[in-house]
């Protein structure tokens, strides 16, 4: 029942090299370099049991940097073409690692599940593995040591990406996203303001990273999670009742299906309206993983990714339609 | 191409006995004795080579009474459940024949197509052969006599219902309703506020019946009608260019196989938008019989005839949405 609600867990570990100053103190050689020994490490052959790619962000255009940054790869600031910038990901995207951004690198696992442990598991063998050739900062008492204060300790951030669709109609979010920062939790819309996030999608994470263990700190969010799993879908069974929903679910099928010019925003609210019919079994002619696709497909830069070349406005709203009418196969 | 535009044809004969008073001055019994002449008739065996059927308005229910406004075979002051009030038809309702309206007999023929002549040579015979045994009032001077002096002459109203969406939203309409008045003929919408005429549909026909031979007044009507008609499919064409125009067409039609809760005002609204659609090739998968079957169906007395029972404004919604998802066979 939880991939009616949590879309993806994700795992992102913060180090840095102890034979190297900090990212912004290096010189664009020091950058190149360790770039260089991270990708020698990793792409000759397998690594970890992994077949890794490594790209530099000076080698993308801008469509593919913006793309990599909605499909969660990589952070608004990397994506600049900056020499030294090096991505290196697994083909699948599951796995990805950023050399010379905040931190000298930034490992990431994404599982389109709800297995937090699991892709901290692969995480950490990662880290591991990375450790004994690159040798990480590390300090008795503080633990990872990052360019930023807040990142200190574990270096991990642990996250869960859902979709609450149900518990922000009835404003359930606001009022737990208050009590879970006692907990060292914080919960956010994933993608527009935070007030009407975009597609109902919200990230939910722990804010610390030091005193206390990995495991502590994945547990926290696990069980909060899957209080806020149960607690949507109660909430949408209720809803679900009303003619009046089914309606707009029914409707934002109709539209999705037939629209010739659609913007990301109104794309957005549908798909999500989409993704939970389906899930309340209102709709049952598309696949919960095509409206999950179609999420991310619809996005300004991977439109133009797509398309192959840049794409205004009205443009884009015109394949963004098409897309989805194809996607969905209706005719 | 003229079914693209054209909705139906209709020709109206205003008749009175010449043995009896109109019928604002009968008495009940002489009211009923010419139901009963009327019926006696028509209705035992073949008359002028159709089978009749009759019935009272006072044995119909409010329903079934509303439900015979809607479909055009009476009209609003005739659907009141008094003595003497008869409704004559055929079993396809081509032809009907109210018997004790404002005229002792009105007789009308209406045909799906453009065929005006034909359903003025059909409404003719029966004329000629009613007058045989019912003897009509006639005048030399005045032609046919009825009770209000405006149909006095032909006592024909012929007409053409027209779905004229681009023509209407350009604006022509109502500039052409001006001039249309010099040649004896009115142009209005078929339902609804004549500012914006439920599902687009208007209704054209001869205003003047003294003076003027039938035969004058249908070649008007044709001739007007058949350059509406190019008019409208012009202006379609243009409109048909722009992808927004395709967008609210396919819209249309998503929104209508998907919704749960429909008005009827929105209905026809998007039922419209569906008529121009298919004719334009954009929806290829309905037919257009099929909506124009729908335009009528979703009316609220025909919802209320079909389900066999009265229904509250929420209840007719549902019952609508539901009705459309099965003409348009969408899963």
């Amino acid at each position: 029942m939880s991939d009616a609600v949590i879309i993806s867990s994700r795992i992102r570990l913060a180090r840095n090299l102890r034979d190297y100053p900090f990212p912004n103190r290096m010189t664009d050689n020091e950058r190149q370099e360790v770039a260089q020994k991270v990708k020698d490490l990793m792409c000759n052959g397998d690594f970890c049991g992994y077949k890794f790619l490594a790209v530099s962000m000076e080698d993308l255009s801008e469509i593919e940097r913006v793309s990599m940054v909605e499909r969660n790869l990589i952070s608004m600031e990397f994506a600049s073409p900056q020499k030294g910038k090096l991505l290196i990901t697994t083909e699948d995207e599951k796995i990805s690692i950023m050399v010379g951004e905040e931190d000298h690198l930034r490992i990431q696992v994404i599982l389109k599940s709800f297995d937090i442990e699991k892709a901290y598991e692969i995480a950490d063998k990662l880290d591991t593995e990375l450790d004994k050739y690159l040798h990480f900062a590390f300090d008795k008492r503080l633990g990872f040591l990052t360019q930023c204060p807040t990142n200190l300790g574990t270096g991990m951030r642990a996250s869960v990406m859902m979709h609450l669709p149900a518990l922000r109609e009835s404003r359930t979010v606001s009022r737990i996203a208050n009590n879970l920062s006692k907990l060292g939790l914080i919960i956010r819309g994933a993608y527009g303001e935070d007030s009407d996030p975009a597609g109902d999608m919200y990230q939910i994470s722990n804010q610390v990273t030091l005193g206390i263990s990995e495991k502590s700190a994945i547990d926290n969010l696990k069980s909060i999670t899957e209080q806020l799993v149960n607690s949507e879908l109660k909430t949408r069974e209720k809803m679900m009742e009303s003619v009046e929903y089914q309606d707009k679910i029914g409707r934002s099928y109709g539209i999705l299906i037939t629209a010739r010019i659609i913007s990301y925003k109104e794309a957005q609210k549908l798909l999500s309206n989409l993704r939970t019919g389906i899930c309340d079994g209102i709709i049952d002619s598309v696949e919960l993983h095509t409206v999950d696709k179609l999420m991310q497909m619809i996005k300004p830069a991977n439109i133009m990714k797509i398309k192959g070349r840049k794409l205004d406005f009205s443009e884009r709203d015109k394949v963004r339609a098409e897309l989805i009418r194809e996607e969905l196969k209706f005719r």
